[in-house]
């Protein structure tokens, strides 16, 4: 039978996105540092803390990141930061919303590879109305026999998800770059992880629970070894 | 055969939802109050210019409001507001992100009586955290047979959604507040709708086309009226 459904992460899987996170957060402390001593390292620690206390409001997504940023720029600074500045904030988290979506270097081909002889899905996290700009512009929305938006990647959804798709974990294998919401859970399920590591990862992401030796997970540097892995991992699902 | 499937818009048709944005509309003038003349009916009109240009960046929901206030406030005051008042913005946007849901009258008792003889599923627009939010604490999560949270509320999704539910569309009704949303494009498909006014809309859901007289179309004053109007539906469907 091997593997039945494979499923995609979109953001840093399929296309870059948190390089464009980074360059938001390097523009806003270039802003800050007009009013602040960046140097004190109390900026980055707030931002994050704002951020994490945040996403129980916001959710994940960049207009979340742009109301956090404008909250942290305010407390910062003690309300000293002028209206103007606060208006080039708003501008960065524009701009982040409409940066271009760029495929990652072989993906395209990966994609459509594993989709001869498999049903794909692509699991992505975050904004409903900005994940859905970005599938439509990467010109991969085709390739996929179905596309789930979800405001969070943990058990129970990957649940929910595989319930719809009537597959049993054991026939489901989760590719993308963040162990915390692309392998963990789908292990804890009995699923197939294939973990290809972006060159930055957000701090909040970088927190898992899975230890050293995970028998259900493969890892690859690149997306031309993805056909690859998963037929690995086929011989072994049986 | 008669309807297969029932759905039900979320925001002002399960639980209330224009209120808590009249009441943000309403805080926000009186943040603005201190810096310009509300008299001379710019700042309305700047508002909704602002908000339906911003849709296209932001999509719907609380948190696109909130930057669209924000940018409108900076704007309108020529960058005069103070970084204190632009907070007191972002805290009408958080408050309103965490406003009790509160269930409209007898909505309840019409959802499952209509669930006894159809399957339902709740369609809503907007913010995808937020909207799960709103369903889990309305506690009707349950009775639904299926729920989505859609960006936009137009044909091509009502096709996309029908087609996943295998449902024709002379099989299905469409029960809500707005006519351009959850009403027109079922209409439109060929579907059936059931018109619950709510005693406010958004300026931006008011434009529709449809005519006067609409043969698919029941109109009902309030929730207790649902179950009968579907069984009106019921009879013609054959």
């Amino acid at each position: 039978m091997g593997i039945r459904w494979v499923g995609f992460d979109g953001d840093d899987t399929l296309w870059k996105s948190e390089d464009y996170y980074r360059q938001a957060e390097h523009d806003f402390e270039a802003i800050l540092a007009g009013y602040i001593d960046l140097a004190d390292r109390r900026m980055q620690q707030h931002l994050l803390d704002t951020e994490r206390r945040n996403l129980k409001v916001f959710g994940y997504g960049v207009k979340g990141m742009t109301l956090s940023m404008l909250e942290t720029a305010i407390q910062l600074t003690d309300e000293r930061i002028s209206a103007r500045d606060l208006h080039r904030v708003l501008e960065i988290g524009r701009a982040t919303l409409q940066h271009p979506v760029d495929l990652l270097p072989g993906i395209r081909e990966a994609v459509e590879a594993i989709a001869r002889d498999h049903e794909i899905v692509l699991i992505t996290k975050g904004d409903l109305f900005h994940q859905e700009a970005k599938i439509a512009q990467s010109g991969l929305a085709d390739l996929f026999h179905r596309i789930e938006v979800v405001s969070e990647k943990d058990v129970s959804t990957y649940t929910r998800v595989l319930q719809e798709l009537e597959v049993a974990p054991a026939r489901f294998a989760m590719i993308g770059n963040s162990l915390r919401s692309d392998i963990e859970p789908v292990i804890q399920l009995g699923g197939w992880g294939i973990h290809m590591p972006y060159h930055v990862t957000w701090a909040l992401e970088a927190e898992h629970g899975l230890g050293a030796e995970v028998p259900n997970l493969v890892t690859v540097a690149a997306a031309v070894e993805l056909p690859a892995a998963l037929a690995g991992i086929e011989a072994r699902a049986g």
